[in-house]
């Protein structure tokens, strides 16, 4: 059956409910009953819950063959407790048919790539996925499809019961002997724990794995003592400078600080723009730059933000300190600026991953934003956005709060070269659709810009303004001229992962790209 | 069936699952799957959440005939907030059979009893009723027998289902347009919204009701915005001078004096007194004196607190300020003092009433509590304690969290005159059990002291340090010789309210009283 995006959802996906995506407020209004945790009562005078060992704290919270873990990714590529876990359960432990739901996955988890190869991780829930754990997925080696979700669609589905937890392994900065845990003040910092706190109210049962035990209470914590069964401690729980991957540092690179000023021009143009705005920019190069140059019109004009939103940088704190944004509301923070930023500044404030972007509660922060800045692997000529599958079809990417954005804010902008090496970013098709057509406003590259022909109020605004624009099919030619007409993958019937629309509803699948491929 | 505080339980109330109590810990260790909320999805952008009126609000959530709404009460006496819904509810709106699931209930809500009366309100589900609610409930005339529940046992019983929320109608001296309420920054500040705070979490719909709206975002918040549909302004939620009512007040009674120095010589005397100990006394006058009696000791033995627990006065305030406490964990405030200074001072933290008692959480506070210091109405040679009904049956008292923290802590000490007016204190049988015996550790009366003899190893702490003690049969012995030996009450059939263990056994019925006595 075609959704919206007119991608061919195989009808067997649609069962127990599941529909296919059918725009971006098609569930607006529409109630839901939540799906809460089963959790084991504690009664008895306890002074502490502390567990020797990760392999004491799986015993007691009943770790078994068939169950989901989860693991939040606010350490990124310095995470140690999601392997350190995962070997536990599979090498000490000898679990089977395990699935895996953790806010992203990459280098720092090859090791379950093998276990998936071995077949004892069985299944994987994700909202990003990098490395070999992405290699194997795209082989057909995982035993079901992998599920890739939006940062809020991934709270929904929890809360939907769509993905039940077992046991949430979160690994925290510092914690009590109770449980109070948080990113902050101990060797190893995150920052926001944005990530971990919604499993904590979800999951049936809790355990916290720090390296700092720190006094008892360690309140105002990120993780409340009232939903946690378990504490580890354990060496290290990761290498908190790793946290700062390349996609977090501000560019250098002139096409694209071109690009970030383009886009800052179009944000000037629109009626958005004025005192008390909202902003978001993504993680990536181009995107981040953005902000550099709205900095400039924000004093040219006499303005300023009310809140940024999302994954933090030290580039917003700054403006913050400056007086220029009333306040930070945090999802993760990239960089060791930005963690010390939220220790430390009272107009820091971190969120969760549902109050950020869950289209199923009362109302994400998501759904206030004036302005999302985004980047794109691909951008086809509905608009539709692919950031998951390289241009070789392989899983190398990550949704996170992409489709939440762009569907929250007033105006969406994607900002992505024309061409990326010998491949069109710009096409006729996406490989695979991450983030709906509807939802995205208007697109700047380094060769032009183009509005979504269903926000002619935003091409009239960029008339007004004098900014010129062309048809996204335009900078489609222009990016076939420059590279070629990319050859059509080639695909087994195998599906290796389907994407879910932030909303539940299934937006595309990816299938198992044929192998000759994978050499080519 | 007889429970095991030998109180027959009416088999009609044993359906549904509900058993009668069998002791303290008898539900630790069991799992329970939670009720979640069926809530509305938001999609759209939305740029706030303010509603015109209460009726607007009200209509928007989907107010119903039958429904069940919730209130908390930490502006105790000064609440405007339940009698203003409950007006709109039912002379605006027209709405009947209601029932209110409200923490505590008293003279401030004196409007509801005409309600119940009119047969508008048909449930009450409280943790304490004061006033003339519970005139007219002890008189027969609410159409279902009122549930009777601890601070620790309400959320358990939210979180089972047993008292489904329809719409938590939450009192909160600020919020922005988005829902993220506190206690404190406004014109009436409360403080704590300990109790506001779960009831957000399993409502099915949240209005926060405010009389000062601030600046998106009012972060850190006690309620999230994730969990708020709708904000309403109004003139004034309540007075927030009434919060210090004469129960807070420290006593200068030397009865009452004479009774919190040796409550405090027994904590001294018992092994838990060391350095990092944990502490509770409960609101009344000679419970909440003890705090002065115990900072003596502390300097004496130079030994700190770790943390003091529950509803917080300027005393304990003061402690902490001195250096001699190193946290406050606060689920209310007492007083104008301890609400300025929880959002002052940083080792003053808002806990809510999951967090500090919920017996089916993960680990409640209370669960690491050393010594807490209650009063009694009544308590007998079994130690079961009576806090609802007064000597003439009548409802007029308020659990709170006197069963959770019983049961939590290692030692509960009752401090209580051997006589009140004409009536003795210490009794051969309760006139309602509301905290079992076997959660009372020791009796402090100013006729002497008795141990509870499940607890022969505090009556042997007690000899080492030269304290007396003796039975708790010569107390009542000496009691009634006081005062006589009371008239046993005369009862109705009707059942009237039902009083839950925190863990949802049932403790005990309350029935009506003969109207004779009454006026009697």
């Amino acid at each position: 059956m075609k959704n919206a995006v007119n991608r061919e959802i195989p009808e067997e996906l649609l069962k127990d409910g599941k529909e296919v995506y059918q725009g971006k407020y098609y569930m607006d209004g529409k109630y839901i009953k939540r799906d809460p945790p089963k959790t084991r009562r504690y009664v008895k005078p306890q002074s502490s819950k502390l567990c020797s060992s990760i392999r004491r704290a799986c015993e007691r919270c009943g770790a078994h063959d068939g169950m989901t873990v989860s693991f939040h990714s606010e350490f990124r590529e310095g995470d140690y407790v999601a392997s350190m876990v995962a070997k536990v359960l599979v090498e000490e432990m000898g679990l089977k048919d395990i699935t895996i739901a953790a806010t992203s996955l990459g280098n720092a988890q090859d090791l379950i790539a093998d276990y998936i190869e071995q077949g004892k991780v069985i299944g994987i829930q994700t909202s990003g996925v990098r490395g070999r754990i992405g290699e194997v997925i795209s082989a057909g080696k995982l035993a079901t499809p992998a599920v890739i979700r939006s940062h809020g669609g991934r709270p929904r589905a929890v809360e939907a019961g769509e993905v039940h937890i077992d046991i949430a392994f979160l690994a925290a900065s510092t914690s009590d002997c109770w449980g109070n845990a948080k990113g902050v003040g101990g060797k190893n910092n995150c920052g926001s724990m944005g990530f971990a706190i919604h499993d904590s109210h979800y999951a049936d049962h809790t355990v916290i794995i720090t390296d700092m035990l720190v006094d008892f209470p360690n309140r105002p914590s990120s993780i409340s003592a009232e939903n946690v069964d378990c504490v580890c401690v354990v060496d290290s729980i990761g290498d908190a400078t790793k946290i700062a991957t390349k996609e977090a540092r501000v560019t250098e690179n002139p096409r694209e600080l071109m690009m970030a000023e383009h886009a800052a021009e179009v944000i000037a143009a629109t009626p958005y723009f004025t005192d008390g705005f909202s902003f978001q920019t993504g993680a990536g190069g181009p995107s981040l730059a953005v902000n550099r140059f709205i900095e400039k019109r924000m004093v040219e004009k006499g303005i300023k933000m009310s809140f940024a939103l999302g994954g933090v940088t030290s580039a917003v704190c700054q403006l913050l300190d400056k007086g220029l944004v009333g306040a930070i509301l945090d999802t993760q923070d990239f960089d060791m600026g930005a963690i010390k930023h939220l220790a430390e500044h009272p107009k820091h404030h971190e969120i969760s991953m549902s109050e950020y972007a869950n289209p199923a509660n009362k109302g994400a922060y998501v759904n206030q934003l004036d302005f999302v800045v985004l980047s794109a692997l691909e951008i086809d000529v509905n608009f539709n956005v692919n950031v998951i599958t390289g241009s070789d079809g392989i899983l190398r990417g990550a949704p996170g709060g992409h489709p939440d954005t762009a569907a929250g804010s007033k105006c969406c902008i994607i900002v992505t070269p024309l061409t990326r090496g010998r491949m069109a970013t710009v096409c006729d098709a996406v490989v695979t659709v991450t983030t709906p057509g509807d939802c995205v406003d208007i697109l700047v590259t380094d060769y032009g810009i183009a509005v979504n022909p269903l926000r002619k109020d935003l091409a009239q605004c960029l008339d007004a303004a004098g900014i010129e624009h062309v048809t996204i099919e335009w900078l489609r030619n222009k990016a076939y001229s420059l590279v070629g007409t990319p050859d059509a993958l080639e695909w087994e019937d195998q599906i290796v992962a389907i994407v879910e629309a932030r909303d539940g509803t299934l937006l595309d699948v990816v299938r198992k790209i044929r192998p000759l491929q994978l050499d080519g």
